[in-house]
């Protein structure tokens, strides 16, 4: 996508230096960061710390950390005990996205099929980097899908915008292009049809209105930040004609893990009678479970993370504490929002109910015998 | 209430100086600042500004800017027409709070009884000064009629500790004692029931996390900090037993406006059957309306109220811009909870469910013949 007119990804090979860059999203809006990621270590500190999040790119990270984990060993100590270790620890850097075992699974049994360490090196390489070009193409997809549902609207409403509610950042940054709950929206907007975004600012750490209010406005779409209070508001009021989200990872009976609080936007949605939709590509559904409550891990992050609210003053990036010095905090990171609340699934291969039967009519080669 | 052993309410009126004096709440938690208010431009930008804020507190506030808008006029040009002026402009400091109306009223009928200047201040003063006491009074009540719904769930789990959620800040900085929703918990805690409070930090202005955590943590009553996204989640994993909210006005069929994000909080209480109060005093009931969602103006506050956070930054109350400068934010500050989401209402005479028959049964002088 466009930053400021020049193309742009948030992670990517160069080259020129055979090297791993990520653009370092903690410091965005305010700061454009890019880093190299040279070891594993590098490779999970990026996922840990959220340099790198949403659940696409975290695969594509964890997918080009194989490869890292090669290239680090450069004395030709990298046997398969050497790589199972670094995927495990790469796999553990966080709990909940699924894409992250998948793309790092994925690169593995890649590199495993070859013996020599330089081909195993371009092996990973090249699988890595389809994994990324895959995601791409996905988002694209699931754009094209999704305009379908954003289409219909804007002819009910005689093409006045069409106000869709977001939380957090599922859009290109936390994919490769695109997005995914954004990948409708921006493929709307390129079409030509009116749209408005209504912006969570997804708390604790902003991602809303940190990276999705940075996107959408750079690439000139009509959006507003909010509280991640106000949504049912405005949809009791007739403000918001659809909801869409992203997920970190999906059950087969279409239970849906997504950023902490989105429960609660497909209880308003429901309440109101609006139509809540989760983008993702496949990668994301985990085909081995179907209870989303009992079988998906939340993870737990650091209760520094409300605590602390990092933003800009005097012209430089800077963090305040909010509540009392003394007063502790819990932060769960994720919610899992019941397939009963979810209207549909927009994925690459196109729209589906959240039911099992309707997932496996989409996905085939994934019913279980 | 006790801060650092110290007696302590958010509104006083100081006899040596015949000043009325706030806590201004804009700096807490991080720090204690009182201010004086002698003129009604001051109570007005008390109110406005939210150095004072809560309905109750608004209530009282604007009862004793009555008075001080008498002795603000000490030429004697405080005439009949000059009184409703400013009692006029005190009510339309916030458009939602109902205590802010009936507040001014109150003292401007008490007032209007005597026709001397000097009787008129004497009367204003007694009569804010007792719509202070009665709030104070009614707090206490209201903990008293609610300790019985948490006695109820204690036994349930053997005295292990209730999980209360809250929103916001309806503690006794937002009334002069006690508070509403922390009423109950209060009473609770001195009465040694294991009690723990899950505070909602409750975008866009802190209230949970800067007021009630603080004052949760002065009266040693074990709390934990979370994001307004969290409830939900806490909700469908068994560890909330109960929600108690305040509000800013409530119908007489039982609609309730209180801070943005009460609605979803009374959503998931529901699909989760957790039981949801709202404590009030009978001054937060509107009895001219029955209709929340149509009838209740909700405060559309200044955008800048999302983008800065304010906090502690090197020893220094300080704000942060999060979002792109460029990007808009909408700050709707109250929702409507509709009443066949409210378990019921905690009063000063009691508990009532949220019927218009129920509450006519507690309230039998407001039945409209």
């Amino acid at each position: 996508m466009k930053v400021d007119g020049k193309e742009m990804r948030p992670i990517w090979f160069d080259r020129a230096t055979e090297t791993v860059q990520v653009i370092d999203q903690r410091f965005l809006p305010h700061q454009l960061v890019i880093e190299d990621l040279k070891t594993v270590d590098d490779v999970i500190r990026a996922i840990k710390e959220m340099y790198v999040r949403g659940a696409p790119l975290i695969g594509a990270t964890g997918a080009l950390g194989v490869y890292v984990s090669l290239v680090q060993k450069n004395n030709r100590g990298a046997d398969d005990n050497y790589l199972q270790a670094e995927c495990d620890r790469l796999k553990n850097a966080r709990p909940t996205a699924m894409n992250l075992f998948w793309g790092v699974d994925r690169v593995r049994d890649a590199t495993l099929k070859e013996t020599d360490h330089d081909a195993r090196v371009k092996a990973a390489l090249a699988e890595a980097l389809q994994v990324v070009e895959e995601e791409a193409v996905n988002c694209e997809k699931i754009g094209r899908h999704g305009l379908a549902v954003i289409e219909e609207i804007s002819r009910k409403k005689d093409g006045r915008p069409v106000n869709i509610l977001t939380h957090c950042n599922a859009g290109w940054l936390a994919c490769v292009e695109y997005g995914t709950a954004t990948a409708p929206i921006y493929t709307a907007f390129d079409n030509h049809i009116a749209v408005h975004v209504w912006v969570d600012e997804t708390r604790p750490l902003n991602q809303g209105s940190r990276l999705t209010a940075w996107e959408l406005g750079k690439h000139g779409i009509p959006h507003t930040v909010i509280t991640d209070n106000a949504g049912g508001h405005l949809m009791q009021r007739g403000m918001v004609d659809l909801v869409i989200v992203g997920t970190d990872r999906t059950t087969r009976a279409g239970d849906v893990a997504n950023k902490i609080g989105t429960y609660l936007k497909a209880l308003a949605a429901r309440d109101n009678n609006i139509p809540f939709y989760v983008a993702l590509p496949s990668s994301t559904f985990d085909w081995d479970i179907t209870d989303g409550l009992k079988d998906i891990p939340i993870e737990e992050r650091n209760p520094d993370e409300i605590r602390y609210v990092q933003g800009l003053s005097n012209g430089k990036v800077q963090t305040v504490l909010v509540p009392p010095e003394m007063s502790p905090a819990a932060n769960p990171a994720f919610d899992v929002t019941p397939a009963r609340l979810v209207t549909g699934f927009i994925t690459e291969r196109g729209i589906c109910s959240a039911t099992e039967a309707d997932i496996m009519a989409l996905f085939p080669e994934k019913v279980i015998d």
